[in-house]
């Protein structure tokens, strides 16, 4: 039986006579008061983000997108090369099934981890990070856990739109799991790592591979043909995305190509998670895809999937990749690593 | 090892260069898309929420609060008997150690909840609530769980501010784990109740007595004295509490009386939370007190307890309880459910 009548008094509410949408006013943010003194100073010194300059900093041209790709995949390989220095840890260039990945391998492996493998999708609007910036979240997972990481180097657009994206994921995991056993593997990833995550999971299933025994699904870009509530409450709130209509919403428009938006490919949220692996999700109150994630977890929890929500507060999109050297970097990881040792086999 | 260095690139990103508070433009907010067709209308026929409004009728003199809340309590009264009469659950008060309590038994009581019992603590902002309307949340979870509950009607301020609250709430536990296995029963609320849940169980911890089998800590109240990322961003955002400066803070002012407001007995923020029971947490996007939950939610696990959180695009603070018929307020009881039987003994 549902109950029609609400049993909560409205009385004491009062509300103005506008109809949707509702037209928000200015408002002031302070930095949070409860997050670690490191994540303070961090949102302390942020400037505040530009939404008009981050609009008008998307790239236009395919020239300007190539462009736009290889000043950060280069930046980004900078840094992937200073960490995995600094950090000591291993990064070898292969190819599986012909695709390129990136194996990296701690100084030291968890004695849990000794025959498990992190299975690795990147992020970066489904444009950037080709190459070794492909392996910065991977490193992370690597240093933190102690584990070997298999960063895939999947094709991207302008050239390789989806599904070619999703495709060399699946192909990937059905070569790894010809040798590995499955349930030993996580596959997983950040944003458009985790949209893929969730995207690949869906033909593995449906082609009767095995599937992982764990996914991370971080803060992923579930639904690329709707808005929800954080995509408007968050932004010029999110320090790393800014705006959905600076180079995320143009990211996607690549991505997506000549495919039906909401095909399940592109926008996961829309296919069947029934028997999906237990998942780890994430995500912060200043996150533009917090929304996304709730929904991507209400979906698997209602699909009967073990599903574990975490959220922060201050962190932005992706901000538990780039907070470093805030503890919420570390807490992140150390719950993920507490997810895999409970799920994986 | 703390990495200092950030592994993801910050290239790509155009920040203005204004300092701390961030002042955050106008945004519209359209219905979200991806809740249930029940909870869209309830949306789109909610006018939007006027804050200056909110604010205007905070009450400020005590015979303005005695009768605020008396208007509120006499409403949620009609409702709780109606409510009741329809869904045939018999509503009993009681006393138990020499606090009045409501004791409310469905028509029907599930196999597992034979011996058990639901120990629940009202919210209301401190102020609101008292009497029949205490019953109101205890009812629905009497309804979906099928499970007996008894709904504390503890004093209240103006006459009655902290800890009085808390050291009814205790009382009432106190008395119960007499006849009752401690870990048979739950002890949980929403809002100021979830405050209360929290603020009481550490003074059952301190004193040695046996704590609950499992806590219900919805939306909490979590710190009174700080403000946290969701009160900016959520204000007018938040169809139920619509503005911290409204009735809620004035609410909290009258509660905390002469006590330091960072006391755990009113901010359990401050508590130590090591050997809490486990404990459901819920929340939406729209909801003022979102950031209180998830810092409640981290406080928990970086404290190694087992706490598992729910968000719920769309929601307000405490919507799930007023949303109906929506399906969205028989799912977060279906999972409360859940999590009392693996938990619960």
């Amino acid at each position: 039986m549902v109950l029609a009548i609400s049993p909560m008094s409205f009385a004491s509410l009062s509300w103005a006579e506008e109809s949707s949408p509702w037209k928000l006013g200015e408002r002031e943010l302070p930095p949070p008061a409860h997050v670690s003194p490191e994540l303070r100073a961090i949102l302390e010194n942020t400037p505040q983000p530009d939404v008009d300059a981050a609009i008008a900093r998307r790239p236009e041209t395919l020239e300007e997108w190539r462009a736009f790709a290889a000043e950060s995949d280069a930046t980004g390989a900078a840094l992937v090369s200073k960490v995995s220095e600094v950090a000591h840890i291993d990064v070898a260039e292969d190819e599986v099934a012909g695709v390129t990945v990136y194996r990296l391998t701690p100084p030291e492996i968890a004695p849990e981890y000794r025959e498990r493998l992190f299975v690795h999708v990147h992020g970066g609007a489904f444009v950037k990070n080709s190459g070794l910036a492909a392996t910065s979240e991977g490193l992370l997972i690597a240093h933190f856990l102690k584990m070997r990481v298999v960063s895939i180097d999947y094709r991207m657009p302008p050239d390789h739109p989806a599904p070619a994206t999703i495709e060399d994921v699946v192909a990937v995991w059905q070569a790894l799991v010809s040798d590995h056993s499955s349930d030993s593997m996580a596959l997983g990833g950040t944003s458009a790592g985790a949209n893929l995550t969730l995207a690949a999971t869906l033909p593995l299933k449906e082609r009767g591979i095995a599937l992982p025994g764990a996914l991370m699904v971080g803060t992923p870009a579930a639904d690329l043909s709707e808005v929800n509530d954080t995509k408007f409450l968050n932004e010029g709130v999110d320090r790393m995305l800014v705006s959905w209509s600076g180079y995320g919403a143009g990211g996607v428009e690549l991505c997506v190509g000549d495919m039906d938006i909401k095909d399940p490919r592109v926008s996961p949220i829309f296919g069947d998670f029934t028997g999906f692996p237990p998942a780890y999700l994430i995500t912060g109150t200043r996150d533009m895809l917090l929304s996304d994630t709730a929904l991507v977890h209400r979906k698997l929890r209602r699909a009967g999937v073990i599903a574990d929500l975490h959220f922060y507060e201050g962190l932005s999109h992706a901000d538990y990749l780039t907070a470093c050297p805030a503890p919420e970097v570390a807490e992140h990881h150390a719950e993920l690593d507490r997810f895999l040792k409970e799920h994986l086999n």
